[in-house]
């Protein structure tokens, strides 16, 4: 009854474009939360919040709320502080696997909760598990082990963090409530705040191949989420950072895990492809460890390359893949397990104008590598592997990138086609730019 | 699955404030009605619409899409043409009753289906039942036998009219959704063009009594029911009357009956109170027959005061009660029946500047003659019956009004300190205006 006063006072004044009050908010995601306030009652407001928005006060309110309808760690008791990365999700997107254990190699811990792959979005859950062995799955007692003893710890989200979220995004996902910039600030931040890290540094895709389309949306949501996250007390920043092109050479679930070991031991392998994803991991993990240690940009970047460099970062990696059960040996084995491959050429020569990471996505997601629906299994070896990146001179019948499957070599050259459609070919040398479109602290 | 696709689309156009297609909105609706699309679902396009509004053709589209819901009715075998008036409801709005049998009277044929009371709004089919043996609800064969053999019946929708207006204004009513020009449209609009009266007139209230509180929002109501009504074939006209004062002396029922009956009667009681209320009533009436007919509004308002001055409507009103089954003797000795009575004094001299209509009609309920909640039972004996309008000159100790119920005479005197507060007397005599205050072809 108490809820149902909430909730007509909540929908009239937000129906209104009115502020919701702390309290009313706190009330609507507490009754939500258990059953008390329906569906269609959180799909009303859900609607109304899309339409006429929130204050950076009621978004903190509302991630507030969020957070507080589960379980949530604090890293107090630690000699170390604490820090996360969190990415909006990109094509080709293995940056955690690197920026994770390199800013735990500088000192800092890193209690990182992630999110299994969906639609076009890889998860970095569904890449780590391709490691024979590893589990994302700890308890919150093993998760809290992990990140004391080795420093860092990659697992999934338990159903007790942010009971609330899951109920939520579920209801948006069905009911065009998913495009606000307030209820997607809540949902990330929330699970984030959860997690107990005293910094956060969010990289906020923008482009082809990501959520935030336009430099305009995706900056709002990067000071959305910096300005959420300070305002529950936590040290925050955030790059925009360009997704037009896939990053780095692989798409796919245990390619990537491999690019992204390459990357920690510095091979020169497709070096020319992966610099510009080094650069972005060194400057996310440079952040983390500057908000968190309290010292300046240029000296954590310069840590960071060190302890790339002196095999630091990799050693991290290695340690928490044994925390977590992984055999990288094994890894390797499954790596050269025989698979289906096809490989497509250029039909004419000039330069990679373009690689559409969407449409790269669309095929990884055809191969395999990714989920239609919640609970569809991957194809671990299934992916994309480019051979050429955007700015590249090429010639009529160069190699353009290998497709991969386990099983069922039927339909990969449909895929194939998909895949070449992706890939631009321009008489002119395309400017290249930086990664990085902008940095908000 | 299909429906499914509909709705994500659906509600991704109307919350970026996009046009609905009409294909769109007519599988929207029909997928609800069905269960096909989830209340969730629902409630978020309500809100949408809320917030973002819709065309006069989207509107158009959604009210036809509602009475296609159900069952409705045609009267093309009928000889004479039909028409109906509906009012958004108003305190003490017995004016349906006069109206209905007035227009029957000058030849048109009048199928009017009436909803009961609930909260501050009485209900004609509330009223009419006070009669005893009138029956209000009617098979729609039966209902359909009585307008042709009488002129006019007044009966409750069956659950065979509009049952997606049933189910959506249940959602709407618990999810803040209830304030939108488009969705109030839809809701009257739908209900009335399943009637199949050719003409349809609407008394839009306006102001403290009404749920329409400013002109602007009154006129706008008018304007889209007018346009909706004629965009489905029908004529239609409209006015917005006052309504921050009870329309007549009487708000309860059985006494609203008796007002209308004397009103039939063209009886001289409270003929001042009652004059303003006749105004009105007459040019609903004469709008009705000008439209039906095709005749000038003048020609049609003269015939109107010809057919009340020679005992037409009122004879028409008796058969109507007839033909449903009531006993207008039998309605005589309920009025005769003692009741527990209060009269309520003024305490100083002067003017009365205001009656509430809002307090008035707060009263009533609190004594009985309303429902709080569908399925709440009313006394028909229970009311309030006003003594003075607004702008009469009174004295100390001049009696204001009486209440009434027919039991418990406990806390009749807190009604009535309640109703005091509803009067406010002024040194000045106040303007007083017209109850009509614009009239919409």
């Amino acid at each position: 009854m108490a809820e149902q006063m909430v909730a007509k006072i909540v929908l009239d004044k937000k129906r209104e474009g009115r502020a919701l009050g702390s309290a009313e908010i706190r009330d609507f995601i507490s009754g939500f939360t258990h059953g008390e306030i329906p569906d269609y009652q959180m799909s009303a407001l859900a609607m109304a919040i899309c339409c006429k928005g929130m204050t950076e006060r009621e978004t903190a309110d509302l991630t507030d709320a969020m957070m507080r309808s589960g379980a949530y760690l604090s890293w107090d008791d630690l000699p170390v502080p604490t820090a996360d990365k969190h990415s909006t999700g990109g094509v080709g997107d293995k940056l955690s696997l690197v920026i994770q254990p390199l800013a735990a190699a500088c000192g800092v811990a890193v209690p990182s909760l992630t999110g299994r792959g969906l639609g076009l979005t890889g998860g970095t859950a569904d890449k780590l598990e391709t490691i024979p062995g590893y589990s994302c799955s700890l308890a919150i007692d093993d998760f809290r082990r992990v990140v004391t003893n080795v420093g860092v710890s990659m697992a999934v989200q338990t159903d007790e963090i942010c009971p609330a979220d899951k109920k939520l995004y579920a209801l948006r996902d069905v009911t065009g409530t998913v495009a606000s910039i307030p209820l997607i600030t809540a949902s990330i931040l929330s699970k984030k705040l959860a997690e107990g890290a005293g910094t956060l540094v969010f990289d906020v895709k923008c482009g082809k191949g990501a959520f935030m389309k336009t430099p305009d949306e995706a900056k709002a949501l990067a000071n959305s989420l910096v300005a959420g996250a300070k305002a529950a007390g936590r040290r925050a920043a955030a790059l925009v950072t360009r997704m037009d092109a896939p990053l780095g050479r692989c798409i796919g679930n245990a390619n990537e895990v491999a690019e992204a070991i390459e990357m920690l031991e510095c091979r020169s392998e497709g070096a020319e492809l992966r610099s510009a994803s080094l650069e972005v991991s060194v400057e996310l993990a440079a952040l983390m460890v500057s908000l968190a240690r309290g010292i300046g940009l240029d000296e954590a970047r310069n840590e960071c390359n060190e302890k790339l460099a002196d095999g630091s970062a990799l050693a991290k990696f290695r340690a928490m893949v044994e925390a977590h059960g992984g055999d990288l040996g094994r890894f390797a084995a499954l790596r050269r397990k025989p698979t289906f491959k096809f490989a497509i050429q250029a039909m004419r020569s000039g330069y990679i104008g373009a690689i559409d990471a969407e449409k790269v996505a669309r095929t990884a997601l055809l191969l395999g590598a990714g989920r239609e629906k919640a609970g569809d299994r991957i194809d671990p070896l299934a992916g994309v592997t480019l051979t050429v990146g955007v700015g590249d001179r090429i010639t009529t019948g160069q190699q353009l990138a290998t497709l991969e499957r386990s099983a069922d070599p039927d339909g990969l050259e449909s895929c194939a086609a998909q895949l070449l459609a992706a890939f631009a070919i321009t008489s002119e040398r395309p400017d290249t730019e930086s990664l990085i479109m902008e940095r908000i602290n």
